[in-house]
């Protein structure tokens, strides 16, 4: 069975600093038309740090669409289209957390939620940490947070840590360093 | 250090089908202002089906937004605010793949992209399938696939997975099952 969508019409409903919106009419595989609003995006980068004690360095940060804060792994958009996804990810790990890294590793790329946007984000780890001064955006505030792996990924096993990036990432990470060890 | 943010004005941009976005100004933690546009989402469900033989079953869609097909589990959008999100995921497992199961499994709560959605997707995972007719939405064309836990985390390891949720409630699975099993 043919799959595909075909864009008959795209109407952009709306140009933000960082998101844009669409509204487009499209056919179907069985030849009806629907309508598929979605977000475009420039993506994003995160990545998992972890220090020489098997810790997991982290931030907090209030995240307004959810009126609470939570706890990530450090991430950020791409500067542009042409940043290299690794240079974007050194990049955010310096501003949130102060930390260079010795050694990054590909876990693959994250989307988000495929129904409605295009965001990809590019997830990586980093080990061989150096610790210095952070250089935050300034409307973004962020507190440092440092957790075993072990715990950590029993707390995204308790469902305590909501946010889907860090639960896929940290959960590669364990997967990895456990396949590694043995 | 206080990190919330607080709402000046709220504006509705656009109300849509699936999505509404919006533009608020807010007062930052150090009483500077800002503005944080953002996506107000129903909610979704999803459910990682696992086989008495520790097969996974999936869906492949084409996801518009990406312009490809993506492999994923299950999933769907909250009918409302007000379904039980057990309820909607029983009812996307018997839409998508015609599945019905015994048993289901809370994997805790999933946060999409908190930068710009307050999407909250409720994850499940669910044994002792039986197999029956389909029920697709009308605008929903999607294929099913069948592949074994281990095989499944080895292609989430190599990136060959792109949905997030998927690789998240996946490892999840596999973890719980590899601690069970022990």
């Amino acid at each position: 069975m043919e799959l595909k969508e075909k864009q008959l019409k795209s109407e952009q409903i709306y140009k933000g600093a960082i998101i844009n919106l669409f509204l487009d009419d499209i056919s179907l595989p069985d030849g009806n038309t629907a309508k598929r609003e979605y977000v475009r995006h420039p993506g994003g980068i995160c990545v998992v740090p972890v220090t020489d004690e098997g810790e997991i360095m982290l931030v907090r940060q209030y995240r307004y669409p959810y009126g609470e804060e939570v706890i990530e792994i450090p991430a950020g958009k791409r500067d542009s289209a042409d940043e290299d996804p690794l240079e974007g990810g050194k990049r955010e790990l310096k501003e949130e957390l102060g930390i260079t890294a010795e050694k990054f590793i590909s876990l693959g790329t994250f989307y988000p939620t495929p129904g409605y946007t295009d965001e990809v984000i590019y997830m990586y780890a980093a080990f061989g940490l150096t610790f210095g001064e952070t250089d935050p955006d300034e409307d973004e505030f962020v507190l440092p947070e440092k957790i075993k792996l072990e715990k950590l990924v029993d707390m995204i096993m308790a469902g305590e840590i909501p946010d889907g990036k860090t639960q896929a990432a940290v959960l590669k990470v364990a997967h990895l360093l456990k396949n590694t060890d043995s």
